[in-house]
């Protein structure tokens, strides 16, 4: 049993904080509310199902409910189901001895002073304890042992955390004593897990004293980053190691509980490092509801069991068998984009996460290119679903549509809030439109939740979609969904246009400064844009105008719902413009009205034609390179940077392999690449690292990278180098940024002493950082959430 | 001339920024549509009823407006005009010798090569100057020198500081030769004026020469705090100093342009120090549409007449005279008290900086003593209007009527908009009431905007409100007023209640720990309260009980829309209390669901009681003690601290008199005061001294002050030692937040060695500094506007 390679899923109600006498709506999240639909309750009838599935699913371990739930006593039946099923159970992280915690908070009376502290309680305390080990008998289990505080918050503390340790060691100790007494066998003869969650890996780094048979479980940072790995000095361990990770959280840095927001690369990258740093004893995830995580469930158990036939260059492989399995082949490899692509969207920044000004609506049209991402995947959806057959439509809704339609629909509504927000600060007459485009997504909100509820399998999987996920404002949901608030304009007595300009929030007439475009350059080929509007309610008729013959002007509709905003796409004609920096202006002019937006346009000579062929950058502005676009790679002793197909927000991103290649002290002699860019002056450059969330998880060892410009120097940075330092009780006040944002952006700083090419070189320090885009500018950076696109970014 | 006490005021224009040509609503900000609808424009047929009403107000000087304006261009008629009026005619800060900004701009390309750069166009800028002079002939005026960058921002640099100083040091010298060759007098015998505006003052502070002559007037900071006084050692010059002082802004940090925010409690703080440290020679005003700021102006104009009569303690008088002037002595108290408070209230934070978090609904009920303030005086405004003459109600409408009803409006409406973001946060079905009372309430502030404009003495005051108002989001008025976004809620199967306690923005159910009220004391003697609210449609029956016979219920309405919400004050029937701590519960029960509210009372002992008998403070909680409430003062040589009646958010707040007493080295020899404050325990505290948003106005000189308990070491801070630090463009990043508070907290430390009752010192260190209140806390203090309020507070 010790030695199997476990796997498990734990359902929903294992984080539901809310306790049901308090009525809250959370009382019952969506899997007990299911539950309690469909079976009475979290029974014997559910169970058998949940045995069912973990064994199809090849997972044999599982953390029962807890909360308003206790495996044990709600259904006398539910333990010995399980050890029929050969199903080996647990209690989660914080409830030791095979006891939940509900078992406690009804009965705390019954035992000493009522007190959830072995300081002083130990004897009420560890008779529940040993009440736990002689129920639970002689069937299969991994006992969890230690101790938190009362309700999953940590231990109340005994003074210092010498004394602390001590009092932990006590508990250990004595909960040994009792498995031995009871079991009649020697403590390490039962298989036992120590959870090392939130506060408790400061114990162990402290130096608490585990006996070696227990297994070790590194917890997660409830985001799906690892926080730690085993020492190779670590690994002898009779125990071994497991990992306790996260797919659902509802806690801190915040809940995420409504749907799938776990892309597979992202998974398998830290899984394989768990993996191949042999944290492989247990591996168990928290999956709330269960239903929502059907495909991250599965990727997870699979790659548990074998890790080899879902290596990062067959995920797309293995999701397309997976669609096939569901779907048949038909439509396979469709489904498996539409089921990547939703998630990977939707871990740009988890639904729960989202806001009106997330994404910029003024900086490379950030907001406009998600809009744009979520409507193609939309379209692609609806279209495939009459091409299935009619058996095949309620799965199809389950999996795909439901999902594709409500996150594409709250990611347009906040997009929407933003365009309101901004409208109404640029006195655009579609502020109001806006607003009630807010309103029409919010409620359809509501209709595909009651479809999904009501309407599905004709109600078979009611309250699966009760979850709120609208209106954060705090790190546990709602209790209601919000409506991201909406702006109105007072319009009396308003006339005319206003003009907005690409990169910049502004509107004009209004603000006292002229308002200037992007430069346009003949290397980066970028078109720009300027956008008219009506103000007030009556028709507009603006002439817009550029004063040179080589800048071409193309209307379209604006970004927004409303037909009376246009768009002027502006670019330059740059066979007739003339070679360098020329000046233009475009003219808007309605009603005696004119505004002048100025233009620059540089042409490239010849020679910086010549120089920049196959170069990133250009002669004006940011960019941005793809990482897998290096012109050159290094690879040293088989150490070498690869690709993760998928990772992020790019086609693929980079990082070391093996992970676990020792690290390097010398930049220059480490595995690197080199990309060939083109700078367009002299002068000092930032260098954008956009990297993974992940985090140091080895103890003494950094997770650092280092860039140059050609044979200059190598700047080396860490990512916790800097302010985001690791606070005493958790991981520092940039961890709810960091996660939330699912990426990490370290500036470098390097000197182009010339014009022209250049090599932008990247090496390693440590392994498992992983590099999603590299980005170059120079000056002020203008805040928007991805910073310059590369080519093969969302 | 030159030795008389002028005085000025300047119209509207002088700050609107925005070009005619742009098309901007602020094309015709309120003065100039009046005019141009009433006189045609801004010709002798207006300046001739300015002229007139600056004599009857016995101003002799004016700026004319700018922009989009010329003075002696516009209408031949106006410069002879002033001459025959014996107004002495000016230019503002930023136009020279005489001559209109939008001279200079319409005819710039007569003028060398078109640049306003002396560096680079030194023949083209003299002649534009010469024929200034050449033009205004014998004509009585003030010649504004120095130079600005084109259109009143910073100069360009040559390149660095010295070499600027050098440049301006030549267009002063030039300056001056002109005026001497076209007056045929030395130029000593022509009034000058150097306003030391923004970044002028660096050049002053670095050295520049200013002949002895010239008078030197040192601006505020756009927002009535004065930067700079005389120094004993400068008092000498010939031209003396002047004051350029703003009561409406159209700048940094923020404009305010729409009506009175000027409480003369604050006019005369700053203006005596003008006064008594000899910045007398000319004082002006920029007062922005003249018409909303006739109380200040009057005030203004009669310190500057007379001082004596307007002094400290008179200006209460001074306003009910005014009053009286205006309608008559039956009504003058009230009307008095009337203009008194809104400009008070609006001066709490300007209506241009309000927003909908401004005031804190679960602290200190702070939005709810704000609302209270203003529906008592809409209340009081409302029941005198019948009571007046029907020929006074015009005049009562623009002076009173209108002010009150749409400050208190706007107040109300931000705060309904904090209610609706609240309560869509605690799932309060009365989130959309809440949002329909703030589009209410933005309708009616357009009404009123109407009558005034259209209805009030027969549109005779036309456009004088047409300034936007609400939704600013940039230094700058909004093109619109923009209605403060509000949240809607799914309220899809809600039922049941929600509770929500005093002193914390949490719901319940909802939040995971239980909910706690604040702890209620003997000494102190406050309640506190829960509300009780429907989450659905649905009618709800709360049973609200306590387990306590002490604690005591009374139901009310809460604060908000929804009668439906409830309120439930909690108090201690303190004498049959148990003396000491004790723990109550008050619960909220309905449908089976109940929510726990803990509740601490501590009942002083009898010799507690006697302790603190006359001593603020109490047993629990934060306290503010009200600054005139000292139990003794100590004067020193005649220095003493005195109370500036009404000034601030106060009844009257405490400053150091005479105001240019010298500065204190030793504390323990200071000016002091002594509050009795009783403290409920041992330890560390927080005093926090909420200042005035005064500046330090002389160099060397600190804005300090010095506080202790009991006989301790007086810990001393000074403002600007901290990070307010003065930056170089301006007056550092703290500089807007300062002035959008029109107050600065300085927070002190200091220990208890035991608790009991205190003596509480506050020792001068420099003159100047105005204190409000003081309030003393323990531990983290949770956000609010005002912090924990004094007796005298709002």
């Amino acid at each position: 049993m010790l030695h199997l390679r476990s796997c498990a899923t734990t359902p929903v109600g294992l984080w539901s904080q809310l306790d049901e006498r308090q009525g809250s709506r959370h009382e019952a999240p969506c899997l007990s509310g299911w539950t309690t639909e469909k079976f009475g309750g979290m029974n014997a009838d559910f169970y058998g199902r949940l045995f069912e599935l973990l064994l199809r699913l090849r997972a044999n371990y599982l953390w029962p409910a807890m909360w308003n739930n206790a495996f044990a006593v709600d259904d006398p039946r539910n333990a010995p189901l399980a050890d029929d099923y050969g199903i080996v159970m647990g209690t989660s992280h914080h409830e030791p001895m095979m006891r939940a915690h509900k078992e406690w908070t009804d009965h705390r009376a019954d035992y000493g002073n009522g007190e959830w502290n072995y300081a002083t309680n130990r004897d009420g305390v560890r008779r529940f304890f040993d009440e736990g080990i002689v129920r639970n008998g002689a069937r299969e289990s991994i006992v969890t042992i230690g101790m938190r505080g009362d309700g999953d918050v940590a231990l109340e503390s005994t003074g210092n955390l010498q004394s602390d340790i001590h009092l932990l060691e006590t508990v250990i100790a004595d909960q040994r004593a009792i498995i031995a007494q009871r079991t009649g066998k020697p403590a390490d003869q039962t298989p036992q897990v120590w959870v090392l969650f939130t506060e408790v890996y400061k114990y162990y780094d402290a130096g608490l004293k585990l006996p070696d048979d227990v297994t070790l479980m590194f917890a997660d940072d409830n985001v799906g980053n690892l926080r730690r790995l085993p020492l190779p000095a670590e690994r002898g361990r009779r125990g071994g190691f497991g990992i306790y990770f996260h797919m659902d959280m509802h806690g801190g840095p915040f809940a995420y509980q409504w749907i799938n927001s776990n892309p597979l690369p992202k998974i398998w990258e830290q899984m394989n490092l768990a993996n191949r740093y042999g944290a492989n004893e247990i591996w168990i995830a928290n999956v709330g509801d269960l239903k929502p995580l059907e495909l991250p469930i599965d990727f997870f158990l699979a790659m548990a069991w074998k890790p080899a036939t879902v290596d990062k260059d067959r995920i797309a492989q293995w999701t397309r068998d997976w669609a096939e399995r569901q779907f048949g082949p038909d439509h396979a490899a469709e489904i498996a984009d539409l089921v990547t692509r939703y998630a990977k969207y939707n871990a740009l920044r988890k639904p729960e996460q989202l806001r009106p000004d997330t994404f910029s609506l003024d900086q490379y049209r950030e907001a406009e290119r998600v809009a744009d991402a979520w409507t193609t995947l939309l379209r692609r959806a609806d279209r495939l679903e009459p091409l299935l057959r009619p058996d095949q439509r309620d799965a199809y809704y389950q999996l795909v549509l439901y999902p594709v339609r409500a996150c594409a629909n709250l990611t347009l509504m906040y997009i929407a809030a933003a365009r309101n927000a901004r409208n109404a600060r640029q006195a655009r007459a579609s502020t109001r439109a806006e607003a009630e485009e807010v309103r029409r997504r919010f409620l359809y909100d509501h209709q595909l939740r009651d479809t999904y509820n009501h309407v599905l399998a004709g109600g078979k999987w009611n309250h699966l979609m009760d979850q709120t996920h609208i209106g954060y404002f705090d790190w546990y949901p709602p209790e209601n969904d919000i409506m991201p608030p909406v702006a109105d304009l007072d319009l009396t007595g308003v006339a005319g246009f206003g003009v907005a300009v690409d990169g910049d929030d502004r509107s004009w007439p209004g603000f006292y400064l002229p308002p200037v475009l992007p430069t346009l350059d003949s290397l980066t080929r970028r078109p720009t844009y300027l956008e008219v509007y009506p103000r007030g309610a009556a028709p507009i008729a603006p002439v817009v105008r550029a004063d040179q013959p080589w800048v071409t002007l193309r209307e379209g509709p604006a970004f927004g719902v409303s037909p009376r905003e246009r768009r002027y796409w502006i670019d330059i004609d740059w066979a007739h413009a003339p070679v360098g920096r020329s000046e233009a202006a475009v003219t808007v002019s309605d009603a005696g009205v004119t505004i002048t937006a100025k233009l620059t346009a540089i042409r490239a000579t010849a020679q910086q034609e010549r120089d920049a062929r196959g170069a990133y950058g250009g002669l004006a502005g940011a960019f941005a390179v793809p990482v897998t676009a290096f012109a050159r790679r290094t690879v040293v002793d088989g150490v070498r940077w690869e690709a993760i197909p998928d990772y992020g927000r790019v086609a693929a991103a980079m990082s070391v392999f093996p992970v676990d290649a020792a690290s390097v002290s010398d930049p220059a002699r480490a595995p690197r690449l080199e990309y060939d860019v083109y700078l367009a002056a002299a002068g000092a450059y930032h260098v954008d690292l956009v990297t993974g969330a992940t985090l140091e998880t080895i103890p003494g060892r950094t997770l650092g990278v280092a860039v140059t410009l050609d044979d200059g120097p190598f700047a080396v940075k860490s990512v916790f180098g800097g302010p985001e330092g690791v606070a005493q009780d958790f991981l520092g006040d940039q961890h709810p940024v960091t996660t939330a944002n699912n990426a990490r952006t370290m500036r470098f700083t390097v000197t182009a002493h010339r014009a022209g090419r250049h090599r932008l070189v990247v090496a390693m320090i440590d392994p498992t950082m992983v590099i999603q885009t590299i980005a170059v500018s120079q000056g002020p950076t203008k805040p928007s959430y991805f910073g310059p696109p590369s080519p093969d970014h969302i």
